[in-house]
């Protein structure tokens, strides 16, 4: 079961497609911490969900989202000077680990942006597998410009474009619109209207469905290792997951149509856990 | 000595230069058990081979590398269930190991690219030092429409493109063509024609001649070794390469020439071993 | 107080920029061991100089730098076998460390090239936040046709541009111009005049002033460890950051500044050290 939500909404279709609409249109869906929140407990339920198959991030109102809250923000943190650092460390945590969260779904996910992805949109943006932008959409890292750093953004954004780019970014705020965030490697699609953009993601996940589920999660999981293990170890957990799939079911009907020249048929992820 | 070879094609010139040909055009080249162990052998005997400073990986046929011989792979991994997984590891592993090999060679490596670059192919490619392609040469990932990860492969294609597009490719399966692999960052030269591709190899080798093979061999270590030791670590390690190199005859040669403002004689790399 | 320099010319300027000059045009700037303690001294003391924000590193007389000083070099360790594989070694680490100091300042770096970056020059620019080039500017790793490795460069070279065309230019001392240098990676913007190049780097100062001087040093911390720290340390760390920001002065005045929608007024570091 996906938790019931209110600063999001949650749509289903084709029987395998999540999309997760930030909507909070009236704040050009800056992130507050309930719609963090939310994400955050829908990510939780994810892994779990084995029919679905593919996670599409997007903003309704025509933004994807514009950051932080920063009234709510300062709400929390500069009220009478109540706030204790513990607490600030703990909430700034949340957000990197909410990040780590997106990194780690066995699902596709995609996010797609229109209108703008300010600060932490833009990170988790760089979480995702693929993003496409409208070329219009507005992107900037302006921590700095209010005296605090890109925390837990900068290293999302290190690994999505490389340490060059991201410091000349993250240094000095400069913004940037989408063609630009597609040579800068934010953006795999930049596409010149709304309509365009969901005719890509259309035949984004059309060409995605030709992918078995679960070798596409194996796949998720050595690409995460990569920078994380020595390069023998490397060998070894990638063999180990070769493994795993050469003897399940998914290498079987993918082998099988291959040799009978047909489109394989995935089932969903094995669903034995109930949870649906 | 180089052992003996029936899949592949040995091929000396300029007496500098040993070209690896695939050479079973038949199968588009794809990458048997077979001519994977061959590639290893002739790897495996390539540092003791001084007097070849370049090695050229191609295909016979117009085709570079189909990928995986699927028809080989089915008999051997789905023959009665008789696979065990402890087989399948190996076989993965050996995969990998052999993509270390060439990341190892002392020799410049360059992959001259035709026809089509799939999977394993591509991750030959993809550790290279040098790759050139044509334009229209036909590049995918498609593993995961086979049901099976692309395990050894995922992490030198992170390595060579990064991340972002290796989520993307890897995942999706996206095919792409010759203009696209260069642009991604798989390819470093991309040719109208097969006559032009000769051309750039041809050209490329004359440039790469400039440079001392014992420096070049340094110089490899210091950059595979260059994400793997701390910021301290290799900055000893570099240092101590450098006055190896220093202490040299090449250095001797190098910076004599440049005084005396004529083009520097490289040696052979020492071949006291007797190998040859 | 900075220390006193002959090799080096060093320009204040609007009272948050120090303009460090190369200064010996004679030589094209060749960066010779006494212009290399020159400068490792300047930023040595730099983190102390609160008042200064921006630290510009430029040639005089139209060259950036044309790389070691190959003519002292031969001198110093060809001297009749005079040479210590020690003192080689210690030579050599000593420009490693340069370029970690580079990277390790609290301020923002820019190096501005005119007319040629070479081997070293080419390091200095890679360990940089900002780097600025005029179109026809030359590049070239050129060690190995000297016999000897880029050492302490190969490995800044791969973390700027990524190690597969490090691979190729360091291998090949393939040349390159500003232009290439920009579709590289190794330059952020590429202008056609020496006029052209001052104007954006007037209108770089300008926009990086709107961000905080102290949460840019602390966004620099977080980035310079994102790939030495586990990610379970890094969420740590950077929310560690996070908080020392948000509890000091620089987020009050922002985060003011932001609600009353008015520029903010950033104050120089904390200068009590009283080291100016």
């Amino acid at each position: 079961m996906l938790p019931n939500v209110s600063q999001l909404e949650l749509e289903h279709a084709h029987g395998d497609t999540l999309t997760i609409w930030f909507n909070r249109p009236e704040t050009r869906n800056a992130l507050s911490q309930d719609m963090a929140d939310e994400l955050a407990a829908v990510l939780e339920a994810l892994p779990r969900q084995q029919y679905i198959r593919f996670v599409v991030l997007r903003g309704r109102g025509g933004t994807f989202c514009a950051g932080g809250d920063l009234k709510q923000f300062k709400q929390v943190f500069q009220a009478g000077d109540q706030a204790e650092r513990g607490d600030i460390v703990s909430f700034n945590a949340k957000f990197g680990r909410l990040l780590a969260a997106v990194e780690a779904l066995p699902q596709l996910f995609v996010v797609a942006i229109e209108g703008a992805a300010m600060a932490g949109g833009l990170g988790l943006s760089c979480v995702a597998d693929v993003v496409l932008t409208t070329a219009d959409a507005k992107f900037a890292l302006t921590e700095v410009t209010l005296g605090i750093p890109p925390a837990q953004i900068a290293p999302v954004v290190v690994r999505r474009i490389g340490a060059s780019e991201a410091r000349r970014l993250l240094l000095t705020a400069q913004r940037f619109d989408g063609v630009e965030a597609g040579r800068l490697g934010f953006a795999h699609y930049v596409e010149n209207s709304a309509a365009a953009l969901d005719e890509r993601l259309h035949a984004l996940l059309l060409q995605a469905r030709r992918g078995a589920p679960g070798a596409i999660a194996l796949t998720k999981q050595i690409i995460a290792t990569s920078d994380r293990l020595s390069p023998r170890e490397q060998v070894q957990f990638a063999a180990e997951r070769f493994a795993d799939a050469l003897l399940g079911e998914e290498a079987r009907e993918g082998l099988a149509a291959f040799s009978e020249k047909r489109s394989p048929r995935w089932a969903a992820m094995p669903t034995s856990t109930g949870e649906q």
